[in-house]
């Protein structure tokens, strides 16, 4: 980042100046981008805030900013600059892949800028739960050795041999690497089921609540969403014979095992039931099932598409939650002609992935190495929720309800309190005593609820959040 | 790949039978899906083909598969079949992603299949161009030790720092991170300007002959696409300001420097006139430049992103064609919203790249290692060149004409032979004696043509292919 010389003998308001003149001159800053605001900027810079105002003036002076109440100083447009700079806005708004919802911005800038934050948002695994070491020794005992050109559409060969085996040993998933689409994270395998295989206005089953509704994704795919409510024991197959009828669904897309937000697993009564509805009605499901082995008995339930005759389950799993989120290592298990229409139209996207991430991930999933990771996994993953349960149960007591998980990264929480931690308003109130959560409605939820990631603070930090949201959500 | 035990007291055919019976249960061959053509599966096998016939003949009798007169033997569905498998024919044709043209998938697996192809149709460079010892000394020297968890939107910083550097001392591009997005190759760049600041039927310029054609994203996005010819100059500013009064062009989509497919260069006035007409008529342009580096005399001409002020041009770069393409690390430098807008939608449908072949790059490309690569490159492929000059005319003169290219992996012919190089009968042919190349038509060329990669095959190939083109296409 660029930051003022000191040892300049030009002054540092001057220097600022002919930076952001250099900016907007290179097309970096076009009409009406926003400068930072000068508090901001100055603390960036760790500068007084009047040299940034006397910048800004500088600035103004010379044409290249304007100051508009409301929207602070921004680049100016048209006859009013020294230069006329494009003016991309009406470019801004159009496309077909919507904005992500300001409560997720909200949060992910929060988590870019203040440090120290408790991060109970982020559904991820913190640092020292990844297998850093064994990455490491990995790259250290054997130097790449993958190909470096284009690869197969349907992703690197060996992995895809390896991610076979492994799905059968460890979730009893019979499947061949011709059936195998890697992709970059469930995500990817999401969004590709949703462009290629599901047209606008087709009507789908969604769990209610879901993560599926903090994604963008199905509402720019412009899919009509019908709800199927969460309960215990998961969804109600009767709700998906109801809502076909009405509706004619194209797909469901499930979560079974520890689902996201509210961790809970489906019944194997109504799994059967699921499986006997999608081959009658001929709806196709899609699993995803990013937390089956984290299981802290270390007994998985078995994924829907381990007892799939048929080839009805489009399988979605990943190394995000188990491993490392940072390879971006998902796969797509489904019937062939499935997959490789996928694969052709992901060529189209992005051309595939990178072998590098497959072939460290090939050697990660064989053997020993990961069953130690899993083990160490499930330990720590198990050991945050009892701090999280405990915490909760001492300094929120009687303000919230919640059903601890068997497995998985959530503890979806009822806010019984007055305040309704779904405001926007108390999410910021939360951030800015030092903790960040996910509030319900994004996950489409109707009453007063949170999800607390347990998985990406460190231990030790949880007990130190939970006073935070208690801090944030029982003041009046 | 599955093959048959021969150690086995099962007979090979009933081997077979069992093996594609449970491929059908385990629903990864749905009803309608085709099994392999008997000749060709009794190749793969290595069995004699009445034993495939034999398999066949057991899987049709218990019900398994049906036999159709022209498309051969698929799999049973409905009540043919022992067990309803799922059919995914109706999800099949659905979705807003279009397949790949004929011609490129029967280059593809021609590619997969047929070995000892002289291959001039992929257009990347061949293994020995790549920096391979270099990555093997960059991850043997110094283990990994970038992030595993989830990155920046818009790439990981280390690499958008060392980028910034690179793309000034290399172009004379003037950019810095936070303007920048690493992208899985140029293709995910342009496959987000496309979704995100275009709509459907908004029009656009595109040079003709171009790349872009043989993709079937600009259809897929559903925009207008009108041609600018491409004359030994580039394209002509004059036809821009014409298409533009008629259709109001939203954007162009340019690559003026070695064009894929011609080889030509932009002239210096035609660029300073594009830039004038981008300014006064308001159009962006987006400027693909893969080959700039690969420059032979090692003076690459300025991309126009060089000479951008205002921020008009989204600028499109990778390390494919001048690196690596397997490591899927591309770029786009272009105002900071319009970055952050497409990163922003990245996220929903990938989640971002992995770090590590960005940590990979930003090694790649500091420093003398990669100006050591580049000069390799640089005479690797200029030799190539030559050698397909001289065999082309030695072998075919009087059949083809050319302007060879100052840069880049292509040559662009003109066919004068009395067939057509653009009849799928004639690629089938030439890829029947052993030599693929992508007819004209793929790049929206009107006159009979073809181009010919010289950098995927080996030094030394070259002939030997235009040999085979001679005998492919000279053929009555």
């Amino acid at each position: 980042m660029w930051l003022p010389d000191r040892a300049s003998s030009k002054p540092v308001y001057r220097q600022i100046a002919e930076h952001f003149e250099r900016r907007i001159k290179s097309g970096e800053l076009t009409a009406g981008s926003p400068l930072p605001a000068e508090r901001k900027l100055a603390a960036e810079l760790a500068v007084n805030r009047t040299t940034v105002i006397q910048a800004y003036e500088e600035l103004r002076a010379s044409g290249w900013v304007v100051s508009k109440v409301g929207s602070g100083t921004v680049v100016a447009g048209g006859d009013a600059s020294p230069l006329r700079t494009a003016d991309w806005r009406k470019y801004l708004d159009v496309g077909t892949m919507l904005p992500n919802s300001d409560a997720m911005r909200r949060i992910r800038s929060g988590l870019r800028r203040e440090a120290g934050l408790v991060d109970f948002a982020s559904g991820e695994l913190s640092e020292d739960l990844f297998p850093g070491e064994t990455v490491r020794s990995i790259f250290s005992e054997q130097p790449y050795d993958g190909p470096l050109g284009y690869d197969d559409p349907q992703g690197y060969g060996p992995f895809r041999e390896a991610l076979a085996a492994f799905l059968l040993r460890q979730l009893r998933i019979g499947t061949s690497a011709s059936s195998l689409l890697i992709t970059s994270g469930s995500q990817q395998s999401l969004f590709l089921i949703m462009q290629c295989l599901l047209s606008q206005g087709d009507a789908v089953g969604v769990e209610t609540p879901s993560y599926c509704f903090s994604l963008p994704l199905l509402q720019s795919a412009g899919l009509r969403v019908y709800p199927l409510q969460v309960g215990p024991a998961g969804i109600d197959p009767e709700d998906v014979v109801r809502l076909h009828r009405r509706h004619r669904l194209k797909m469901l897309f499930l979560n079974p095992n520890f689902q996201n937000p509210t961790g809970t697993v489906l019944s194997a009564e109504r799994r059967a039931a699921l499986l006997r509805i999608a081959e009658k009605e001929g709806i196709p499901i899609v699993e995803d099932d990013p937390f089956s082995l984290t299981a802290f008995d270390g007994r998985p339930p078995l994924p829907l598409k381990a007892e799939d005759a048929g080839g009805r389950i489009l399988y979605v799993g990943s190394l995000s939650k188990v491993a490392a989120s940072g390879l971006r290592v998902g796969w797509l298990a489904g019937p062939q002609e499935i997959v490789s229409r996928l694969a052709d139209a992901r060529q189209q996207m992005d051309f595939g992935m990178s072998v590098i991430p497959q072939w460290l991930a090939a050697k990660l999933i064989e053997g020993e190495a990961f069953d130690r990771q899993i083990g160490r996994l499930r330990a720590g993953l198990a050991l945050r929720l009892d701090e999280l349960r405990a915490s909760l149960d001492y300094h929120l007591s009687g303000s919230v309800s919640f059903e601890p998980p068997g497995g998985g990264l959530n503890l979806w929480v009822k806010w019984l309190g007055d305040n309704d931690p779904r405001q926007l308003r108390m999410l910021e109130r939360a951030m800015s005593v030092g903790v960040a959560y996910v509030p319900g409605q994004v996950f489409g939820a109707e009453e007063p609820s949170l999800r607390l990631c347990y998985a990406k603070p460190e231990a030790g930090q949880i007990e130190r959040g939970v006073i935070r949201l208690k801090e944030a959500l029982l003041r009046s």
